[in-house]
Parts: structure tokens; C-alpha cells; sequence
């Protein structure tokens, strides 16, 4: 089974459950997650808790909903799709017409065969979404409401692997855990997280300390930051987001805040040497837990890694994606763009050549023996790591002025370290 | 009236008068202003007084000028159109043929209807103007050239507005009153500047201090400098020349020596959003008094404004730049800029956000409640605003990186303040 | 008799010299050049001494070589052409089939009429070169490998020729003397280097000290450094590498390291101005001497200058690039860049104006004295000169900002120092 097939597997595993802000539905994902990442830890912040300007809201639990019409039959149910509910509805249980119906019913007018994804976490409200195909085909008549949910003092969830490695420097991988049955928008993320996860545990060694985070969106973040606030800014050198990571149409990123962090330059680079089919997007565009790694006076660097970005696909937000929209050749290239960031990041440092002039690659085997025309270009990427080699570029700097991947780059640096003539700086 | 009415007929009341470098057409034309300008002041420089590496010149007063054939018609006579005769010409009475005349007689081949404008004020000749058609159409005979004019030790004039702010800092306008009847490259600058300086003592409150400085071009500013050179270094924060404001063709802007300055930034940013035909000057393309503003060592940050900028349009320094080529709806434009320029430079600072990671903008009425697919935009705004006021911006640079007009941020900014959660910085 | 037919009167008698990177070729060579320029000194690097990375090889001596097959017949011959033997072959006197034979044989099939130019220098072994055509006409049969040569402890040879200036601040240019008969890429360099030393020993009086080195390429380059690296460190502000600038095709420069060095800056306004076939290639097309000087941690400011670059012309590194492949033009063109550019560097400085505001220049007879439409553009180039000579820019800052080659400012420098407006600043 390949990589992806195996993260599609797990995404399939995650995509029916009804998750939302808090609850049942996010500890059941994390459940799941536990079966193949042993190391995965859930904490629980009460409702109630101040985060920075947010307080932890109450915790919503939802049990059945559903709109049936007079002779018993059931227009929308829950439990065929949880994106009929809209997140966070308080619950009803009334008998209305169907004008009064459709004052709590939303659609997608621009997707008329999809069940939009609707919310209201902060005001308190009901609400049911369909296709505004069903909603057309409605005839005048009873409907009875209902929705038995509740909303008490409960408490957030959010889950955490860390990886320790042989310094405490810290590489940062979020993704979220609050949209119900959606999968590119949602399952994605934690599936590819934990299989990077697994994939790093099971490197023989590595340098840097990493350390995953799944949390609800927006609110999980600001909690999560606000709780580890100092460890974050004194180790996290590099952070990425993870989201919508399962489809196989473009790569995307989304930079961070003025798009000059270390985190921009090593995911950028890894992605021009991995596809053409790249979209760069401005810190502008954001609309992910980037929003709170980057804010002011937070200055995290983090960037958003994604196949096609958050509202730039026509199935965001609404039924249409679907375990269809995402596929294991989706989950594959995400998967090796971000083993090969961390192979990237475990090699990267300042190098510098420790002879004066160039060193005479032709004793030590790297340099052919007959000099004539046209022999130099197989030598000349060798050559050209040497002499950005000058103690003030990093793999990614050196791979960028001349054109080589890192992962062909630290072939070379193996082979001269290997030979005693370059030394790692500071 | 429009204001651009009003600046209008302030500017067909300065048309007429005769001006030079000095004498009795300036101080006509300050007295003229001052009956807009209550606070405005007249100062005098007498000849002779060493200015940089400049001499205030003698003063120069014309009474009367023509040139008439022998049958007693006048040609051209200075009382019909002052261009007619060359600044500063020195006096002259006497008979001469085609042939003598025509050494003395100037005019412009490319418009062969305009009179030229023409100077020698530092090397003592005397001169006509005339359009090439009159000069062609003139026949071989006698003709009388009489000047009556005077060189003599005098005074050069300069007027000088100063509205005191809560600070010291001072904001400078300057503009030249030398060219005789012209209307976009002489009546304009001063018009819109006698409106822009009445617009800022009606404001309820303002922080900086205006300066608006009327004198000669070159020599007046090279005198201004040198006599307020300390203070200006001081306190003078961004000046703006203000030159050709009266047409309705495009706009313009010259940058300073480098394009870099506070002043270059700021006025910049206004054109940018308020106008798409906008045309952006090298400080190579100079001519005006920011040549004195911006030389080495004096270095106050001043770009001009302009409408059709000096030497750019065909009417240029002859008598077709008239109060035709002038226009309400031209001024109307200039004062607009000018007035967004004042607003836009009160209101500026730099601001950072006083919560870490995102506000809850919900909490505060500033966000939707119902989170769904296309309600972000209308928020993003906000948030823009928000995500680049980490004290390292100022109202334009926030402007120029999320593309929004500053006097859009400035509610924004309002409503954060008034929230208490964005403060000033330094 | 023109530079340039001086300069190719040079090249052709270096031609026919067998040249290689040690040996009585490279002797030969300093010989001749030592006709045309008294102070070139030859100096002598045993065999075995230590370079930096690298040892100083066995010399090479070769007095004859030929293949002849069973007839007697000479197939090729050294005296014919020095480039029918691999450079720096063992020796060898043996009768082989011509299957044997081709082993030793090297050809360059895309130019078939050409012999190569190939060496072995540091790993011992023969061989012949000759034409694709003459190769494939080759019959079965025997035929005598005959190669006498030798290798022995001896010395590398290499130039130098120092121009005391004023000042002990240098101007290094290099250029290699170890490749046998071909004209731009080989004697085309110490040709115009000793020309152009010539042209500064007869100025008047000159500033910097100008260094000239001639020795084979990378060996003599490092051994050179190795020998005079705190006296280059010290005192080289820019050193230009000549390599084939005898041929008339284009203008090529590569740049150093970061295309950043007052090197780059030179001599790339200079080119800029004298032409418009001006190749620029980036240090990542490097291949001649500049790979040592800017290798870092020795870090010496070099650019390349040539007409058509080495690898890029089709006769490159064959017997084509003959005597019929540069001309006295192409000399000439290469060494007007050259006095261009040493007479730019010796007028150059950083010039502050002295004067606040702009100085009067008509009481200096330097601006015209009547003022009209058009009259302006003749003065702006002094102006431009003043309102950039602000001390933190040089002549070629200055050129490169107001569009005027350095030559042009020179003269205006002089006039504003003669009229005691200019100061040199530090």
C-alpha cells in the first residue's frame, strides 16, 4: 500500500464523524488519530477559559436533528449528513409553515445540488442547510423542526505529538479538527500530519525537535498559543499549516505576513523544484490558524502548505467535498513535499568551503581527469555548491542561486564533508 | 460656488499683473491674496544681500513697452500683453530697421500663434516677444522700440502663511508668484495654495504646523533657504511644491533626489487611489523650487504636484497658457488631492495592534455572525488592517500593502481606537 | 599603425608557440612579451610546492610527436600543429593496429574539420587529437605512436608587471599564457594586457598602482594567490580577468561572486555605454581565473572581461580559433574599453558639492543667460552631476543614475572643481 493510499484510508476512517468547535465529535477524531500515532495527547481547556482577547466557548453537543413535513417523511436528516445542522444551533422542537421554515434554512445557490457548511459559534441561533434544489422543491405545508442539541460548560479539545529530537529547536505542524464530514477541507490535514508524524519517528535520527498540533480553527490556535506562548517563541524556528492537503489539482502556499521568514523561504523552495503547477498566495489571502501564528507581537513564522487552498475550489465549504475530491495521488505528492522539507530542514545549515581557492576536486575523484570542451557542466554543480559555500547561504539560499534542488545538494555537501573541506558555520 | 470656482476667480484676479523676479508685479499679487489670506505676510530682501552662492538681484519695474512703425501703429504693446516683452529688459528708445529689430525680437516657431515667454534676468539685454506669424508678417521699414524700464536697487518680495498646529513639526506648501500672465504656470499654484491654507484654519483641530511659502522660483527659494534654514531642518517633515494645478488633463508628480522620502510616500499613496491617470516624475525630469528643496545638504524632503506638468504641455511658457487652459473642475481636482493629502498626514502614525493573536472582532459588532463561503470579504478589510499594524507601518505603507485608500483605514483605525484595543506607537 | 594592429602584431607572434601549463612554451612566451614591456618580471614555483588545496605539477617538456602508419607516412604531426598531442602526455614510441590506435585518438565530431584542444594534467596518460574527417579516414594497418616528452621535477613559470602609482590602493588585471596555438582564447589576453600596461606606464601620472599577472589558468592563479594573498588582500580594490578579446562578434562581462563588487560596477558602466552587443553572464557561467580570486575567503573583486565569451564562440578550444578569428578591430574595441576604464577609475571618487541650493552657475559661465523653453536641457547634465554629488555617490553611481557616460561627467567634475564647487569627499 503506498503512502497515499495509506492517508487516504485514515481520512475515509475520520470523514463521517460530526465534529465541530468542541466535543464529542473532536474527541471521536482523536480516537481515531490515537490508532496510528500513539504519541498524539488530548488536553481539555474549560469553557469559560480568557485566551488573549477570546474566552473558551461552551461546548455543543448534538444528538439528532432533522426537518420531517406532515405525513412523517424526513426532508434533511443528521444522521445522513451532518452538514444539514448548521454548527453550534441551539435546539428546537416546533411545528411552522413553510414561510417560517425557511427563515432557518440556508443554501448554496451557486452549488444547487450541495449541502452548504454554515455556522454560528458565537450567537446563539438554529439554523438547517440544504441544496437549494431541495429547498425549491418544497411545497407549502407543516414541517416540524428539530433539533436536539445542547450547549453547556464544557471544554475545548486539542491534541499534541511531540517529537523530541537532538536539539530543542522546534519545526511546527498545525492542522484543525472542527469541520464535520468534509475532506479536503478537513481530513486531509490530520491524516497527512500524522503519517509526517510517523514518517519522523521513524527517521534513525534527527536534529530538530517537532512538534504537531490539532486543534479546532481560529479558537483552538489562540488557545494553544496563549497556553504555550513563551515555549513557542523561544523554540519554533519554522512552522507550516496544513490544510486542505488531499486533492490532486495544484500545490498552493500561502505566505506568512511579509513572506520573509526562514518557514517561506524552505517551503518555497521545496515546492518550485516539485511541480510547475504552483500558486503562491500573500499573507492577504489568509484564513487559516496562519492568521494567529502571525499576528503581531506572536510572530510565529508560519506558512500554509495546501493542494488547492481554502475558497479557491468550487466544493469548498459545501457537501462536494467529498472523499471523491481527494484521492490517494493527492495525498502521495503532499506527503513527499513534506518528507523532502524535512529531509531538507534536517541537512540545512550555513556551509563553508575550509580551503582558499577552489579545492582540487581531481585528487579526491569528483572532478573528471581529461579536461576538453563540454566536460565541465557535470562537474559544475559541484563547483557551484563550493563557491556559495562562503559561510552565508543555507542549502536553500545555495539551491535557489544555482538552480539544483537541495535534496541533489546534500549529496554534494555528504561528499565534501565526507572529504574534510566543508564545515558547518555558527 | 465650488471650490474649485472660488480658485478659479482667485486665479483670473492674479492673471493680469505683470510679474518678475521682483518689484511691483509680486507685491500686486500678494496684495491680491492677502484679501483671501488675512494671515499671509509680506517680507523684503534687498538687493544686493548674499543669498548661498546667489546676490538678490536689482529690482526691476517696467512702465511701458512697444514697438511701433513708422506710421505710429504699435506692433506689440506690453499694456495689451505683458509676455511681450523679455523679463528684466533693460530700458530702450530708439529707431531701428526690420533688420535691427529683429535682432531684439524672440518668438516660438513651434507655436507660431503664441507669444513666447522669455527671461535674461541675469545678463543685462533688452527684448521683444512676439508670435512668428506677426514676426513674418512684418514688412522692411522703420520701427521705434522703446522700453521704459528701470533697474535699481530694490528688494525682493516673498509672502509667507503660518497656521500653528499642536506640534512643532511643520508640513510646507510652496509655490512662486515670478511668471507674468500665466495662468496654469503661475496664477494656479498660488490660488490653490490660498484655499489650502483657509481649508486648514476652518479645521476644528489640527496637529501639525502649516507653513505656505509664495516667492520667486530659484532665487526666492534659495533666499527663503538660506534665511530659515535652521528651522526648516528642524522642523519641516514633508513639503509639497505646488506647480501648473490648474488644468484638467492628468496628474503629476516629481519625486524627490531619490523617491524615497516621507514626502515622496505620502502624496504617492493619494494620487494613487484618487486618480488612474497619474504620471510619476524623476527627480532628472526637475525644474521647479524642489531644486532648491532637495539640493545636497539642504535635503528637505519635498516633491511637486502638478496637474500637466511644467514643460509637458504644448501652451507651456507662452501666452496660450491662459484662463482657458485653466478650469474649475481642474482646481476642483487639485484641492481634493491636497485636502485628502492633510487629512490623510493628520490622522497618520504608526499603529500596532495591543492584543495578541486576532481580536474577537464578533464580541465588538465587527464581524458576522453567521460564518459562511463569501461573508469574509467584507471583513477582511479589518483584519488587513489589523494583521500590518504591528508598529512598523505607517497609515500609507498599511495603505500600499492591502490596497485600501488611507481615508478608508482611517474609520477603521477610529473604530479600533475607540475599542481600545490599537494604540499608537513611539 | 592602430592599437589594435599593434596588439595583433603581438597575437600572431605568440601563436605559434606550444604553450602548456608549465614548460619552455610559457618561457618562450614571456620572452617575446618581454620586447614589448621592459618591466615584466618572470618568477619561477618549484615542482612539489604546496598551493593553498593544490601542488604545483612535474613540467612538461615535448619535443616531438606523430602518428605515421606502415608507409612512413606522418598521419599528423606536432610540428604542424601543437594541438595534435594531448597536453601534458606520458611519452610513447610503440606500433599498433588502428584499432589500438583509436583508443588514444580524440576527436571533436560537431566542428569534424577541427582538431581539439585537450589535456591531462593531472592524471598521466597520452593521447593524440586530430579531425572527426581525418579520424574517419583512418585504414586498417599499422601505426607508430611516437611521443617524445617528459616530466620532471622543474617549475611553473608566471609575470608580473607593477605600475607604482600614487597610491598604493591596486588595479590587478590577469590574464594565462598556457594554452598553445590559439589566438582568442589564449594570445589575444597578454597581447592587450601588455598594451594596455604600455598605455598607463606613458600616462603623465596616475593614482593606483596597477598590477599586471600572466600565468597558466587555475594552477598559476592559485599559486599566485598563495604566494601574494595578504599583499592582494590589502591592496586589490578591483581586478579584471582578460580572456578572448580579440575576436569582433560582441562585448561580454561576467560578473563576480554576487555581481556586486565595485569591480562589477565598473567596468559594467563602461561596457554599458561603449556598446550596445553587450553580453552580461552570471559568476554561475564562470570557467577562467575569476573562480579563484572570488572563491571565498579570498574574495578579490574580479570580473571577466571578453569579446565572445570562452565556451561560447564554435571555435572554441579548437584549432579554428586561429589568427583569422580576431582582428586588429576586435583588439582595438577591447582595449578602448580598457583605457576607458582606467580612466574612469582614475578620476573616480566620491564628490560632494559645496555650495547649499543649487550654485549659480550662469556668473561661471557654465548656464545659458536667457531662459526659454528648450534652453534647459543643455545645462541639465551639469546640474544632474551636482543635485547626485551628494558624497555618498562615485562617477559610476552618478552615471548610472542620470544616463551619462563617466567620460561626459569627468569633464564637468573638472570644470565645477576648477570653479571650487566640488570637493572630494574621504
Amino acid at each position: 500500500m503506498t503512502n497515499g493510499e495509506k492517508i487516504y484510508n485514515i481520512a475515509a476512517e475520520l470523514f463521517p464523524i460530526p465534529r465541530s468547535l468542541t466535543g464529542k465529535g473532536v474527541r471521536q477524531t482523536f480516537e481515531i488519530l490515537k490508532k496510528y500515532a500513539k504519541d498524539l495527547n488530548v488536553f481539555e481547556i474549560p469553557t469559560g477559559t480568557k485566551v488573549f482577547d477570546w474566552t473558551v466557548p461552551e461546548e455543543w453537543e448534538i444528538n439528532d436533528a432533522y426537518i420531517e413535513d406532515e405525513s412523517g417523511r424526513k426532508i434533511i436528516d443528521f444522521k445522513e449528513n451532518n452538514l444539514h445542522v448548521m454548527g453550534y444551533s441551539t435546539p428546537v422542537d416546533e411545528w411552522t409553515d413553510l414561510e417560517g421554515l425557511l427563515k432557518y434554512v440556508y443554501t448554496e445557490p451557486s452549488a444547487p445540488d450541495a449541502i452548504p457548511y454554515i455556522t454560528s459559534y458565537y450567537k446563539r441561533r438554529f439554523g438547517f442547510c440544504m441544496s437549494e434544489n431541495l429547498k425549491n422543491s418544497l411545497k407549502p405545508g407543516k414541517y416540524h423542526m428539530y433539533i436536539d442539541s445542547r450547549l453547556f460548560e464544557g471544554s475545548l479539545s486539542y491534541g499534541e505529538i511531540v517529537i523530541p529530537g537532538e536539539i530543542e529547536d522546534e519545526i511546527l505542524f498545525t492542522t484543525y479538527v472542527c469541520h464535520p464530514s468534509m475532506a479536503n477541507n478537513e481530513c486531509s490535514g490530520p491524516s497527512v500530519a500524522i503519517a509526517l508524524a510517523n514518517h519522523i519517528q521513524n527517521l534513525p535520527s534527527h536534529k530538530y525537535t517537532y512538534r504537531f498540533v490539532f486543534g479546532p480553527e481560529t479558537i483552538g490556535s489562540v488557545a494553544y498559543i496563549c497556553t504555550h506562548f513563551k515555549h513557542l517563541k523561544e523554540h519554533v524556528k519554522a512552522a507550516f499549516n496544513l490544510s486542505c492537503v488531499g486533492d490532486d489539482r495544484v500545490y498552493s502556499m500561502l505566505h506568512s505576513r511579509y513572506a520573509n521568514t526562514f518557514a517561506d523561504k524552505a517551503l518555497l523552495n521545496i515546492l518550485k523544484y516539485h511541480t510547475k503547477s504552483l500558486i503562491e498566495y500573500s499573507y492577504l489571502d489568509r484564513g487559516s490558524d496562519e492568521r494567529q501564528y502571525n499576528a503581531p507581537g506572536v510572530d510565529i513564522p508560519m506558512v500554509t502548505f495546501s493542494r488547492s487552498r481554502y475558497t479557491q475550489y468550487p466544493e469548498y465549504h459545501t457537501s462536494l467535498d467529498n472523499m471523491d475530491l481527494v484521492s490517494p495521488a493527492g495525498f502521495e505528492g503532499s506527503f513527499e513535499v513534506l518528507t523532502k522539507l524535512v529531509d531538507a530542514l534536517e541537512n540545512n545549515a550555513y556551509y563553508k568551503i575550509n580551503v582558499l581557492c577552489e579545492p582540487q576536486l581531481g585528487k579526491r575523484g569528483l572532478y573528471p581527469s581529461i579536461s576538453r570542451r563540454g566536460q565541465y557542466d557535470a562537474v559544475m554543480m559541484i563547483t557551484n555548491f563550493i563557491a556559495y559555500s562562503d559561510g552565508t547561504n543555507d542549502l536553500f539560499d545555495i539551491s535557489n542561486i544555482v538552480g539544483v534542488p537541495v535534496d541533489e545538494l546534500i549529496k554534494i555537501k555528504n561528499e565534501l564533508m565526507e572529504n574534510g573541506i566543508l564545515d558547518i558555520v555558527g
